[in-house]
């Protein structure tokens, strides 16, 4: 299991700081959508050319655009970018496409995506899926999602969980083995960020 | 009818020349999702800069996140800022309350979005709902979508269209009356782009 902290909603120069607190303790990097949106793909060259022994995951969640957004996500300096599973196939497809090229990672947001949609998905098997507890939602089953996910398609073999995340969450979470876990605030949120991304990190490794 | 010109895959300067050239012609300067994603909210900071008189819309295609989203695009100084009609209902409404908050639009992408979906969007009635045909699809039938749309939900009184829009397509758009006609390389990557939005305006305009 790969530990992912989520930066969001702050400077790229408060990103750099919570990299650089968390960084033994985190595997991927992500730079979230409000970064990208307010900085630009800046935000990514900067958190790779600082980080470079470190994933960096680019949360694009493209929907449009596909083979466009990941080339210029990807040449940032991205090892993992981000398509909705709502977007089109169409798109999915060119996306998946440039992935390969690229020889890097796409990760498809299930976010608000149904289970006939879900169906159409499986094709990119080597994509990561992410079962994802919207923000903006208020009501989270991320458990059980990612059961009713395993049941349905226990074809797709790389996973991703994100949505609130908290460390008592992690118990529960390792029974499923994700391949990512990804964390938000309460790892940025907390007073001591580099401590609280070490305990995700002993938690998710040990007993 | 409103001109609405799309500036994407280019930089802040070349929008900002292109935007010049039109100014004449168009209503909104569409601060197209590939220069946010490239260069930020200063992409859409800079383009209201340069044309206060005209209405910028930011298409940001926020699918999570929709107040924080909506709040730094209006802030940025967009007038119209975008959501995926795929988000969930939750990001939708939170993006609704904010552009009333500010006393400004909001704009839905129907991108991909099933008719149940599009009926659970109708209490946004002071939203403009956009019938899109994707850059990644090769098919396009705008105008089916548009007439099956206006006889699905005539309730929907403010109107959007987008996608691959050319010159000859205004005589049939004009029998729908959208408020708005967005449109991309049809004006940008012509040799005269001044000339091809005047060419626009006038279609659009005259009888």
């Amino acid at each position: 299991m790969k530990l992912q902290m989520a930066l969001d909603r702050m400077t790229i120069d408060q990103a750099l700081q919570l990299a650089k607190l968390a960084s033994d303790s985190i595997d991927i990097i992500e730079v979230g959508t409000s970064l990208i949106k307010e900085y630009g793909l800046a935000s990514v060259r900067e958190l790779k050319k600082a980080f470079p022994e470190l994933e960096v995951l680019a949360d694009l969640k493209t929907i449009d655009e596909g083979a466009y957004e990941f080339k210029v996500a990807y040449e940032a300096g991205a090892d993992i970018a981000t398509v909705m599973g709502a977007s089109s196939i169409d798109t999915l497809a060119a996306c998946y496409r440039v992935a390969k090229e690229f020889n890097k990672t796409m990760l498809i947001d299930l976010m608000e995506v149904t289970e006939e949609k879900t169906r159409r998905l499986m094709p990119f098997n080597e994509a990561v899926f992410c079962i994802h507890s919207p923000t903006d939602q208020e009501e989270k089953h991320l458990i059980d999602h990612l059961l009713h996910f395993k049941q349905k398609f226990p074809v797709a073999k790389r996973l991703a969980v994100a949505g609130g995340i908290n460390l008592d969450d992690v118990k529960e979470l390792k029974k499923f083995d994700p391949e990512i876990v990804i964390v938000g605030s309460a790892i940025t949120k907390q007073k001591h960020p580099g401590d609280a991304a070490k305990q995700f990190h002993l938690k998710m490794n040990g007993e």
